[in-house]
């Protein structure tokens, strides 16, 4: 059964992509579903990437000061209503707490959606003075939020993520911090999931619950959407004030601190399979692949072929690559089909005349190239291929987020080209949310960001909606 | 406030054992209080200690060929009540979900007490052959019990854990995984909390909701008292049965494969505390220690004492050594007092004079023991000395468990000896619950374990309790 399974076709995206994307993620085993619409069971092959881009992180955040905490999952009604933003943007989607064993609670409690709650009441306990400023933390845990509809990685009612808040005696210091986390996720993405991005700056109709300022990377999926691939917020003192956070400056006076939060979750994975992946399954990212390279020995019955398998592999182990070897009773053309539709990155073949001419075959995932290696080569030409593999399945998503992005002069024009070429939108605006409400109402797509890159809009531009003097450029497209 | 908060005394613990440990997990900056009874924040200092033993068990097990998952946070109220002992044990603690969003739900959902049963869901749905086991998965993850009285890692609401959860064709593979997992645990608190245990094997009246068999570290406190350290489960096929769990095996008759389940929480971390603290605060086996080796310039205002200090930090991280420096304009004195109230395990002290001779000054926290060491060859002596230092409190603990664990022949020899002198009591036993509690009622002391070590009787031994023939001896004490 299992078996069968495993090479059931996959439905072509390009017929239907939503489907394809369901069939991957079952397919490929990253995920299973549970008893309970929209919590998914993680299985190994889908953890072991989550693991990869945890390990990833966290070094970095470790790197820049930070320390991890665990807060607890539930917050009381009454602390989650402190903020009033905050409340109006997460209470409808909250799940709550009503009985603890047989006893009916006098509060409900709530399982956090997010835990800058959380955070303020300690640091309202334990902030005091300048000296315990800044504070540096982060956590890695799942959070819920009971959406209406539900897919694997994309939105799920439980999902894992880390979500980082730190606390400042100065605004500035803060939005640096906020830039800088950004600047973190960017180089997650670009380094190790081989993904592009628009960075930029959310429109004030689409920021975090609370915030001042909310920044973004947005990445371009194969069927032209957006994913919001990680947020990261600027508070101001807003929760401060609202939670009674104050610390004694320098010169002895009360302050109110300020204060930010950051968040990447298990979208990620969602999205580098939507940006890798082909009709054959996903393709792993070399980087974060819980197996970068399969060995598959071919006549593996004949003398030697499974032992030179076997050197071969622990070579590649001992090079500190994720390798793993496949001597199942499954022919070759099995096994090929099987990681392929895994997405390892790289295959590596070995028979009896591989052996006796001294090399083996690696076969590239992204593109089907073939390399002949040298067996006394592998060690350092692997690693290599890897990192070839990396840059050359970057590139090509980049080259498809350029292609698809285009820019319109008037809502007439977005709408034209939106619908007969999907992908993102680039136009000027005047900065009113009305125009926003319009633009999504006559094009369906909605503001993305306001990016880094190309903010400012050219001397004497137009809002494309309302044709007022435009504030900045703004990246428009249908979203995850 | 902060700081006169550090220099406020901890209780001795000879006075009042319990507000000593209080005193210390707060003072030390490990635990934070939340608004809810029984969720405890982990503050930085705190959850570090939690990460150094993550990262020693995840390799541990990962090497053993498990697999991490992640399994959902609610599970059906009927899932739950699937295997009937399971349930009896769990559902009297459990919290309950009634509310998504605005909605009430049509099936109440409980926060995991432990998550035994969404595993078998999960495999209910993907095993089908003998090709398909064992399967070795484990997950990290934080489980609800709704405790009456709860404290600071020994008993929370909400605790971190792991659960290992496997599935295997034959029972003696099944039990033989229980064992080795047992191992393992062992293996952690000898090798990196640097405490000793007692392992053997649950009597059936302790065993775990649903188990055939349950094994267990049982670790002696400063007190006397009994810490339940680590579980490891062997459930036969009753779980399998009551989910319905078969696979084909290699003759193509259908069979129930058998289970088993391990976990060890937070509680490790009370664990450590109560076996090496004392009365200056906790003292960290060099292994765990977020902080190894703390660096204090004296006199730094001299010329190159900043200077020569830093370069011995980062001689010491270079050598893999978890090191800080404290360079704040605090006195030595009031640093020293700091650091030994955080238990870190070694103290180096640098001066002008220390420099002009080439050395530093090391004081051991867990002694006061000092040495001086050529600062030429501080790369090679500090990690020997934190080796010593691990041996040292192994053994000073493993010591006092020998000499706190006493023979008697009779429960009125129990309650005597337990009554003068606390601690474990061995006897044997006739293997009849009845005389369990006869044991807890008249001597206040349960059964601990079945010694792994000394499980059989004396030739002719007879219960201490009833005096009939005994079939094992008995670990008993008082227990967290």
């Amino acid at each position: 059964m299992a078996k069968e399974k495993k090479v059931e076709q996959i439905t072509d995206m390009e017929r239907d992509f939503a489907q394809w994307y369901t069939d991957v993620v079952t397919r490929a085993e990253l995920i299973g579903y549970s008893g309970v619409k929209g919590f998914f069971i993680l299985r190994p092959y889908g953890y072991a990437i989550w693991e990869n881009i945890q390990a990833y992180l966290d070094g970095k955040f470790k790197e820049l000061g930070h320390e991890n905490v665990s807060m607890p999952l539930l917050i009381p009604e009454s602390l989650l209503q402190k903020e009033k933003d905050h409340v109006a943007g997460f209470a409808p989607e909250c799940a709550w707490v009503t009985f603890g064993g047989a006893e009916e609670l006098e509060e409900r409690l709530c399982i956090r959606p997010t835990s800058e709650t959380l955070f303020c009441d300690h640091w309202s306990d334990t902030v005091q003075s300048h000296r315990d400023l800044p504070k540096l933390y982060n956590q890695w845990c799942s959070v819920l939020r009971w959406e209406k509809s539900t897919r694997p990685f994309l939105r799920h009612r439980e999902f894992l993520w880390q979500e980082g808040h730190t606390l400042h005696a100065a605004a500035d210091e803060a939005i640096q911090e906020t830039e800088q986390m950004l600047e973190v996720y960017a180089e997650c993405y670009e380094n190790l999931l081989a993904m592009p991005f628009i960075k930029g700056r959310k429109t004030d109709s689409d920021k975090f619950a609370g915030a001042e300022r909310t920044y973004t990377c947005e990445c371009m999926m194969r069927d032209g959407k957006a994913l919001q691939a990680c947020t990261s917020h600027y508070f101001g003192d807003g929760f401060a004030r609202a939670f009674e956070i104050t610390y004694q400056d320098k010169e002895g006076k009360l302050a109110y601190p300020h204060q930010t939060s950051w968040g990447l979750s298990t979208r990620s994975i969602a999205g580098l399979i939507m940006t890798h992946g082909d009709n054959n399954g996903p393709v792993m990212p070399p980087r974060v692949a819980p197996i970068q390279v399969v060995v598959i020995p071919v006549a593996s019955h004949k003398p030697g072929v499974s032992e030179a398998a076997r050197a071969l592999l622990n070579t590649l182990k001992a090079a500190g690559i994720r390798a793993k070897i496949d001597e199942s009773d499954n022919s070759p053309g099995w096994k090929f089909a099987e990681y392929e539709m895994r997405g390892v990155p790289l295959r590596v073949e070995l028979g009896p005349r591989d052996i006796e001419m001294g090399k083996c075959v690696a076969v590239r995932r992204v593109d089907g190239a073939k390399e002949e290696i040298a067996i006394a080569d592998i060690a350092i030409r692997v690693p290599e291929i890897l990192d070839e593999i990396h840059y050359a399945m970057f590139e090509k998503a980049a080259r498809y987020l350029s292609a698809n992005t285009h820019s319109a002069a008037t809502i007439e024009d977005a709408q034209a080209i939106y619908s007969a070429r999907g992908g993102f939108i680039k136009t000027a605006w005047c900065g009113e949310e009305a125009c926003e409400d319009k633009m999504k109402e006559i094009a369906s797509i909605s503001s993305r960001c306001i990016p880094f890159d190309d903010a400012v809009p050219e001397r004497g531009a137009v809002c494309a909606v309302c044709g007022k003097p435009a504030v900045n450029n703004v990246i428009w497209g249908a979203a995850y």
